[in-house]
């Protein structure tokens, strides 16, 4: 009892997560993503008994029109500061003007009017199992539902991502909330959707919304410890200097092995001809996005994460009690 | 030595395999033909050792630049005898032009001009390993090579796949040849390369060349016993009646289980609200091509074959001995 008064005294009171948006389809060709959405707005009106107001968008009707990640640009590039402010015109490409629609519905990015939560629905062909990946290593909202989901999630592993990005240079689509995340699970080529992948999100898509109804209610949620990946660089393929093409794949020993540790000297592609290329890195650091399909146009063949731990606290909704 | 006689004796001489093609890139985004196609082209004159002429080919060049299947139509469709006799202008889709521009260099399809062996390079989403896909049941030509690669590669499955098509009807590049076939690859999703499926590939077309070169030379190779996969039907998604949208995927327990015998019952679906469906058909057959992301669009789900045992001749090169 004396314990339970402890947490209570010591745990953080914040706002009530009211407004959730789940988005899908902000890259047309990521499919789980979309699919889900399209089920969740087929049952809309059917369902209405969830206890918190969820917002379901899909996010570029026209790219998931053509299973293209983008029609003229990506969109969830589109969402820094300077981009939703910039006029845009019926000439503008259309993820342009289709972030500002949505800024325009979820947010404004920024202000008191913005969704208390959005999600963001996002799949890789890197074997990344589900990553809540974000631009704070101390949003105590995104980290409890990261750790809800690890305590619940049996069968997939989940883990932390952030970018450590001004929020006003922040990119994505997620920026827009007041707190937010991409829910990003692979590995499923682009373009089609896999019925385990499907299940994995939709799971943690409920759990998220069942980490929000219990807090809302009331809930005291414990704090911990939560491992927090913040991104350190990029690394590009070996390529060709005149021609700009890869010279090299990704090394099978690497392949698939986002999130264990890579070591300097570790091998890190094999070349079209066969020699294989290490990590010239002075710094052990987790590597993510290994080989993933849509950034050879952004020149990014993984990502390299520090892991550090977190320590959250316990926190209860400022509504109750 | 009376065995090795009775070998001979017995043994179907054949034209030798003076002219062969290999082609990649047919698929813009199927990605390990693409940079082993690249890769041949660069080391041409650096290494003119092969003893038997290969004319190395990237099939759709704009497709390839885009990284997308095709630009206009698949060009694997625009090889049958009826459209390469369609008159064509610069109106014409890209793909329509460039088959004919490949039947002039590579064909005429079904002329004593085609070049002996044409062998396509694709990859697919589906966890099929090595495919030769072919026309013919009875190519002793295709058979035996299906047969080296058997032998000789330890960690690929090789499988020969019968489409059981009329020649004039069919479709694909590799039909251009006096022999052809498609070497399919997977898994790997489009618009990635894999290192393990590369090397496979790169495998599977030394392997080739090997046989053929030792072929042209006079070796004889002893017949046997290939398995042969007939195809026998398409299976589409299961689909929304008004708007066309898939409304399951392939279930988990189908996924990935390319070539494993599917009984009547089996699951074969699970709709995206959970619900399993079954396999109706009254025979069990071998599925393939299992969630292949490029036929969403053509309404393949899988493809089903029926397996039998075909025995080949000893054969070996009519030029010598």
């Amino acid at each position: 009892m004396e314990r339970h008064n402890n947490l209570w005294r010591n745990a953080v009171a914040l706002p009530a997560v009211s407004r959730v948006a789940v988005c899908g389809g902000t890259h047309g060709n990521e499919l789980a993503g979309v699919y889900l959405v399209r089920e969740r707005l087929k049952r809309r009106g059917a369902d209405g008994t969830e206890p918190v107001s969820v917002v379901t968008v899909m996010s570029n009707p026209r790219a998931t029109q053509l299973c293209v990640r983008y029609v003229e640009t990506d969109l969830n590039r589109c969402f820094t500061q300077a981009m939703l402010s910039t006029p845009v015109s019926e000439a503008s490409p259309y993820e342009m003007i289709r972030s500002q629609e949505l800024n325009a519905l979820l947010g404004p990015k920024g202000s008191g009017q913005a969704v208390d939560l959005l999600c963001d629905l996002h799949n890789t062909t890197a074997n990344m199992g589900l990553c809540l990946i974000t631009y704070s290593d101390r949003d105590w909202i995104c980290l409890h539902i990261c750790k809800h989901l690890q305590r619940e999630m049996a069968s997939t592993p989940v883990r932390y991502v952030h970018f450590d990005i001004p929020l006003n240079e922040a990119y994505s689509l997620d920026s827009v909330g007041k707190h937010g995340f991409a829910m990003e699970i692979g590995p499923q080529p682009h373009g089609v959707v896999r019925s385990a992948i499907f299940s994995a999100m939709q799971e943690g898509v409920q759990l998220m919304l069942d980490w929000i109804c219990q807090f809302n209610s009331g809930t005291l949620f414990e704090g911990g410890w939560v491992d927090v990946y913040t991104t350190v660089k990029n690394i590009d393929y070996p390529r060709d200097p005149e021609t700009h093409e890869i010279t090299a794949a990704v090394h099978p020993d690497l392949q698939d092995r986002d999130f264990c540790l890579l070591h300097p000297g570790d091998p890190m592609f094999l070349s079209f001809s066969g020699e294989t290329l290490r990590y010239k890195g002075k710094e052990a650091l987790y590597p993510f996005f290994i080989n993933e399909g849509a950034y050879y146009e952004k020149g990014i063949a993984l990502s390299l994460a520090r892991k550090k731990r977190v320590e959250i606290p316990s926190v209860h909704s400022e509504t109750l009690r």
